[in-house]
């Protein structure tokens, strides 16, 4: 028998695990919130993610449920464990990637790094976070964030009344989450694969320019990272994994501060983006990893294919046409670059594909990745 | 709007088309033989290629027409490309590819090396080449061999006979190939990709060891194998890509004798066992390669990602069970063992998968390749 996986969300994240499915002869299907969604090109069902009756049904004929999104319900997870359905990561580990609070309370209970943070539930609340942090801050939504949504600078008490209003409007607990805006030198992330049984996989340590809070670029491995600063960060996702269980492909995104430190800005329980590079770039990239790890196969060799790998993200899309239309001027300029096109509709800011480069010189990769992707631009 | 590849033929070929087709937003459909074909994971349909309406139906809603295998007739090609569809190879090419006698004469027409042939009508015309050439020599049936099925040592002139009276009862011209038995030093393979408008790209020369007619162990690039050698066969291939205006990837099977000399063996025009390798070991796989050629889209780096590459078929597959059961103790085994599982049953010397490793020293990426597929033989 086939192993068959379920993976609940059509975007490109499901997208990307159809290639080493087929390579590995894993069934996979979709269960996508639309039609024409990113993962199309997989046998996929559309249906609300929501409801609990339609993720049992498509659960049904696959031997684990795993997830491009980490925004399925608590109680949906729990109905399909219940039901004896294999769900990996775990509800419970799950539950600490879906709310910034918790997560934050967990990592500081493990006593791993993190910025300085506190729950407010309103613009005094803030008011006092901000008197003892310089005036500023950084406040998020604890739930359904994504790419820079649900993140805001403030330096005023009342610069996140609405969402307060928001939150109690809809009848959740009006609270949100405060951090103190890290002076950071550069921004980092660890990627690790673990399996229900324990083995970890790590892949280098990579450094990740963001811009307007949504991933822009990512060099494997990060530049400058002394064995001390590779093994601090593994410590750390290493950390997280075991003490979450984690199962499936883990991203803990970083803060590298100026004296050194690493703090813990984001995890996310799922391939990430600041892992695409693997694909090309890794002897097993994160999707194929994914799909192993969720099967608690044993996992793949990490190692690079080369010295540096680029990846650099296709953001809005080219201003008229599709990506589609810029591939021959591209693919004639830059034969060595990976190109990734996730098959949505360009949009201003919208992840819409990638390119990845790998080589022996840093500034060479940097540069053809970069003029790879300004074909997608105008 | 994207583009959109229709492939004649379900087999593991097309299935592995699908991959890079899902990165590049390629929309990929496949017209299947039967049902649970291969390349079932790709959108299909199941329709008699020998079928010209069939087949026009089918290629109404893509771009370009490519193909999983040669069998497709003449005269569906041709009220393909009557009715306005892009054809790639073109007929003309196919048929090169259709008929071994065509193939020799073509070759011999172009002044390239191939070994010494001959038309044979019946079993004296057999005895005289025979005579000429030792006493011993190859026999193959023009049209629809693979993998060894057609090809037959004979030293005794009756020993075609039932092929000579199978052609004439099923009413086709009873003409049969005959080669002399070239004393090869070893089997190489030259796989180059053209398109359209004529660019060419060049894989390193690999070689091929045969197992009962069939390709079983591929080493990238070939060793020993000196400039001058590598150039040679690549010429040889880059005239054959030219002359007969193939498009898409062409794989020329070579013969080096113990003097140096290369003849060609075989040519197909589609993805090869004997380029299986890149899809791990290389920056532009063959099956990525062929998707942009075909759609006249620029060719991608063929560099290889390491010094070596070997891939080593699975012959036939476990004798109980699936290659999916085996694959705990493989990846516990073989971190670095890139699989592939072709979605089909075992049967003894079938294709069901490959394996591919890649690394610095030959001696072990040889041992890694075979060990992780004896996994899949008792």
């Amino acid at each position: 028998m086939a192993y068959r996986i379920g993976v609940i969300g059509g975007g490109q994240l499901a997208r990307m695990m159809v290639p080493p499915a087929v390579h590995l002869g894993v069934e996979i299907t979709v269960l996508a919130e639309a039609v024409g969604s990113s993962a199309r090109l997989a046998a996929s069902e559309v249906g609300d993610y929501h409801d609990a009756e339609t993720v049992l049904a498509f659960a049904r004929d696959v031997d684990v449920v795993t997830f491009d999104h980490e925004h399925v319900p608590q109680d949906v997870l729990t109905a399909l464990v219940e039901a004896g359905v294999a769900v990996h990561p775990a509800p419970a580990a799950l539950a600490v990637a879906q709310d910034k609070i918790v997560m934050r309370r967990r990592l500081t209970e493990l006593g791993l790094p993190v910025p300085e943070w506190a729950e407010v539930r309103d613009a005094a609340d803030l008011a006092g976070f901000l008197a003892e942090h310089g005036g500023r801050a950084v406040v998020k939504t604890p739930r359904g964030g994504y790419d820079g949504k649900g993140v805001r600078v403030v330096d005023d008490p009342a610069g996140a009344d609405d969402w307060f209003a928001v939150l109690a409007e809809h009848g959740e607990d009006a609270v949100l989450l405060v951090e103190e805006l890290v002076p950071f030198e550069r921004e980092l992330a660890q990627l690790v694969a673990r399996r229900p049984s324990g083995e970890i996989a790590v892949w280098p340590l990579v450094e990740t320019v963001q811009r307007d809070g949504v991933c822009a670029e990512v060099t494997a491995p990060a530049p400058r990272s002394e064995p001390e600063l590779q093994q601090a960060a593994e410590q750390i996702a290493r950390r997280v994994a075991d003490e979450l269980g984690v199962t499936g492909v883990l991203a803990v995104e970083l803060f590298e501060t100026a004296d050194g430190r690493l703090l813990v800005n984001e995890l996310a329980m799922r391939p990430h983006n600041t892992g695409h590079w693997s694909i090309d770039g890794a002897a097993t990239s994160q999707f194929e990893q994914h799909l192993r790890a969720v099967l608690d196969l044993p996992l793949g060799d990490t190692g690079a294919h080369h010295p540096w790998s680029v990846m650099v993200n296709v953001l809005g899309g080219p201003a008229t046409g599709t990506m589609a239309d810029r591939l021959p001027a591209l693919m004639a300029a830059e034969p060595g670059a990976k190109v990734h096109d996730y098959g949505k509709d360009p949009r201003p800011g919208r992840k819409v594909g990638h390119v990845t480069t790998t080589g022996a010189e840093l500034a060479d990769v940097l540069a053809r990745a970069r003029a790879a992707v300004r074909f997608f631009e105008d």
